[in-house]
C-alpha cells in the first residue's frame, strides 16, 4: 500500500475526524476566551498558544487531505470552505485589517462540516437558495426603486435616516422587517404629513413580496422533504388497494388457465 | 414582406430586448447617482443627458412596438404597464406636481417585465391577489370599525395618534403588524387604564385575521404549485401500479383469446 | 298566501338584503363622520338624523325577520349576532356607560353577515377556534404561571410593568408577541442583572407554544381546504387512470362473453 | 384484594383525579392572590393555610401513587415531572434561594398533566423537540461565533450590548428575533459606520436559520398530523374507485365461473 493511500486511510477515519472535531471545539472556547480581559491578562499566553497550536493542526490537517486527495480535493465545497476559513488567519491583519482577526472564529463552523447531521442541515439550506434567487432579485429591485423615490421625497426633511441613497435603502430594509417602521414613519409625518402613503404602498408591496419568498422557502422545503419522505410513505400506502386488486385479477387468470386445462381436457376425452 | 411585420420581427427579437434591460439598467443607475449632491455638481449634466437619451430610447421603443402590433399593444397588461412607467416622465412636474418626478424611476421596474424569471414571478404574485380579496376586506372592515370605536375612547386623552379617524386607523394598522403596539397601549393606560382590554381584543381578532390571511395566501401558492407541479409528478406517480395493473389484466385477456382460439380450433376438430 | 309567508319572501328576498347593505354602509360612514367634530358642527343634526333612521330601519329588518321565522330565527347565530349588535344602541348609554355609544359601529360589522363571501370566511374563522382551545388554554396558563413567578422576582425592582399580577400577565403577553421584550428585560437587567435566564426561559417556551398555536391553525384551515377542494380535484385526476382499467375489464369481459356465446354455439352444433 | 391494588384503584380513578384538579386550581389561585399586598395584608393567614393544606395533599398523593405503582411510578415521565414540582416547594427557600419560593406556583402546572387534551398538545410538542436539535445547535453555534466576532469589533465603541461575549450573545440574539435591531444598529453606526455590513450579513443568515427552524416545526408538525389522520381521510378516498374495478372484476370472475360450469355441463352432456 502506498504512503498516499495510508494517509487516506488515515484522514477520511473517524477516530481522526473526531480529533479534529475537538481541536475545533477546544480553538473556539480559546477565542471566545480571548474577549474577556480578565482571562487574557491571566492566561494569555495559554489561549494564544492554544491558537496557534489549533492553526498548526488545521494546516497539517488540510495539507495531508490534499496530499491524500490531490486535485480532486477541490471538488467538494466543504474543502474548500475550510480551505478558506483557515486560511484567514493567515492573512496579515495589522493596520486597517486588524477586523480580519476577529474573523479568526469563523474557524468553529468547521464543526459543520464535520458532524453529518448538521452538515445535511446546512446543505438542504444551501440547496434551497437557487430557488429564491428571482424573488430576491425582485426584492433588492424594489429596495432600490423604493430607495430612489424616497430619497427624493424625504431628503428635504433632513432625516438622517433618508439623507443618502445608501441609508434610504438600510432604512426600507429596516421597514421591510417590520421593526420599527412606525417611529420612522411618524417621524417623517411631522414634516410631511402626506408620507404614510408612501409608508403603506410599500409596507404592502415589500412585506407581500417578503411573504412570498418565505412561502416559497417553505415550498422547496416541503418539496425536498416530500421526495425523501415519498419513497416509503406513498408507495406503500398506494400499493395495499392495489395489491387487492391484483390479488383479485391473478385469482381471476388462475381460474380462466383452469378452464383451458379443463377444457383441452375433456377435448381430449371427447376426441 | 411589409415593414410593419419586419419592425415586429426587430421589436419582438432577443437582441431588441437585450439592448432596452441595458438602457434601462443604465438609466436606473444615473437616476441612482442623481440622489447624490457631489455627483450632480460633477457629473450633473451627464446624468441628465442620460436620462433624456434613455426617454427618447423608451418612447421609440414603446411607439414601434405599437406600430408592430397595432391595438393588440393594449392587450398585455405589462405593456399597459411600461406605458404608464414611461409616461410619468411626460406629466409636467413643476408646482405641487414635483413629487412626480421622484417617480420616474420606476421605470426601473420594466426590468420585471423584461426579465422572463421576475415576470413569472410577478404574474403569480398577482394572480394570487383576487383570493385575497375576501379577507383583505374583512381587514379593511375591521380597521375602520375598530377606528371608529378607538377615536371614540381614546380621543379624550390627548394622544395625536388617536386625534383624528385617519390617524387612528393608522395607528391600528401599525399595531396589527405588531410594531411597537405596547408603547401605544402603555401611553393611553396612563390617562385610560382600561385601554388595554381594547388592546387585547383588538389584536386577537385583527391578528387572527391577518394570520387567515397570511394562510390564504400560503394556501394559494401551494394550490398553483400544486397545479403546475402535478404534471409530472403525481401523474408519473400515479400510473406506476396502474400499469403493473393493466399489465396483468392484458396477460389475461391474452389467456382468453388463446382460450377461444383453442375451443374454436377443438370446436372444428371435434365436428 | 299568509301574511307570514309573504314578509318571509320580501325578508329572504335579494332585493331586500341589498337595502340593508345600503342602510348598514350609509349607517357606517355617518358614524365616521360624527368622530370628526368639524362635520358634526356642521351637519351634526343630518348625521344623527342618518344614525336615527337607520336604527329604525334595523329594529323594523329585525321584527319582520322575527315575524317571518319565529323561534327559528334563533337557531341561525347571524341572527343572534345581529340582534346584539343592533341592541348595543338601544342600551342607557349615560354617565359611566358612555363607552358603549362608541360601540354603536360595530353595526358596521353586520356587512359580514350579508355579504355571503365574507360570511363564509368569517365562518371559516369560527369554526377552527375549537381546535385551538387547547393550545390557548396552555398559553393562558403559561402567562398565569409566569405572571406569579415574574412578579414575585421582579416587583421589588420597582417596575411599574411588573407591579402587580395584572400588568405583569400583560408585559408576558407583549413578550409573547415579541415587540420590544428586550427593552424591558435590559431595564430589569440594570436591577436584578440574571433577569435574562427568566426572559430567555420564557420566550423559548411561550414562543414555541405560539408558533405550535400557529401551525395548528394552519392545519386545521388547510384540512377544511382540502375537505372542500376534493370533491373536483382529487377525484377528477383520480378517476382517469381507472377509467383505462375499467375500460380494459369491460373488453375483457365482452371477450368472455363472446367465448361463452361461441361455446354455446359449439355446444348446441356439437349435439 | 390487597390494600395496594385498592389504593391504585382510588388514585387512577376519575374521581380523584377530579379532587387533585381542584385542588391544584386552588393552590394556584391562593397562589397569585398571594402576589397581592392587599390580600396578603387581609387574608395572609387564610392564603398561607391554603398552600399548605395543597402541599399537604400532593405529597399525600404523590406518596399514595409510588406506594400503589412501586418503581412503575418513575417509568411515566409526567410523575417525574409531578415529583420535581412539588418538591421545589420542600427545598429550603432562605437567604439567597429565595428565588424558589417564586417558583411554587409551577406546581399549577399540573393541570397540564391531569387535563388529558392539554397533555396530548404537550407531549405533542416535546416529541417534536429531537427534530429540531440540529438546526438549534446551528444556530447556538451561530450566536457564539457571531458573538465573538461581533464583541471583538464593537467592543472598542464603548456600548454596553457588546461590552463582553455574554451581552453580545444577548444582543444577536435579540437581533435574530427581530426585536428593535434597527436601533442597535443605527447606535453603533455613529461610532462605526460600517457595522451594517455585519448586521446585514448576520440577519439575512440568522434569519433565514430560524426560518428554516420554523419550517422544520411546522413540517414535523404537519406529518404527524398527517400519520394520525390518513387512518381515515386518504384511505377512505382511495378505496371508492378500486371498489368499482373490484365489482366489475368480480363480475368477470362470475362470468368466466358460469363459462366453466356451463362447459363442464356441456362436456358431460356431450359424453
Amino acid at each position: 500500500m502506498a504512503l498516499r493511500d495510508r494517509v487516506r486511510d488515515v484522514v477520511d477515519g473517524k477516530r481522526f475526524q473526531q480529533v479534529i472535531i475537538g481541536v475545533i471545539a477546544v480553538n473556539a472556547i480559546a477565542l471566545g476566551c480571548e474577549t474577556s480581559p480578565a482571562l487574557v491578562s491571566s492566561y494569555g499566553g495559554l489561549l494564544t498558544g492554544l491558537d496557534d497550536a489549533a492553526m498548526v493542526v488545521f494546516v497539517a490537517e488540510l495539507a495531508a487531505r490534499f496530499y491524500a486527495h490531490r486535485l480532486r480535493f477541490f471538488r467538494d465545497p466543504w474543502n474548500c470552505f475550510d480551505l478558506v476559513v483557515v486560511g484567514i488567519a493567515l492573512l496579515p491583519a495589522a493596520g486597517p485589517l486588524s477586523v480580519i482577526r476577529a474573523l479568526r472564529v469563523l474557524r468553529a463552523l468547521r464543526l459543520v462540516a464535520m458532524v453529518p447531521s448538521m452538515r445535511r442541515v446546512v446543505t438542504a439550506l444551501v440547496r434551497s437558495i437557487p430557488g429564491l434567487l428571482s424573488l430576491s432579485g425582485l426584492l433588492v429591485l424594489l429596495l432600490y426603486v423604493g430607495g430612489v423615490v424616497a430619497v427624493n421625497l424625504f431628503r428635504a426633511g433632513g432625516d438622517p435616516r433618508f439623507g443618502d441613497l445608501g441609508s434610504t435603502v438600510l432604512t426600507l430594509f429596516q421597514i421591510t422587517t417590520g421593526d420599527g417602521w412606525s417611529d420612522v414613519m411618524r417621524d417623517l409625518m411631522a414634516t410631511q404629513p402626506l408620507a404614510w402613503i408612501f409608508f403603506l404602498v410599500y409596507l404592502l408591496v415589500g412585506t407581500f413580496t417578503m411573504l412570498n419568498l418565505f412561502i416559497a422557502v417553505v415550498c422547496s422545503a416541503m418539496e425536498s422533504e416530500s421526495e425523501s419522505g415519498s419513497g416509503s410513505g406513498a408507495k406503500a400506502g398506494a400499493v395495499t388497494p392495489d395489491d387487492r386488486l391484483l390479488d383479485e385479477i391473478r385469482a381471476l387468470r388462475e381460474e380462466v388457465r383452469a378452464l383451458r386445462l379443463e377444457r383441452v381436457g375433456t377435448a381430449t376425452a371427447g376426441q
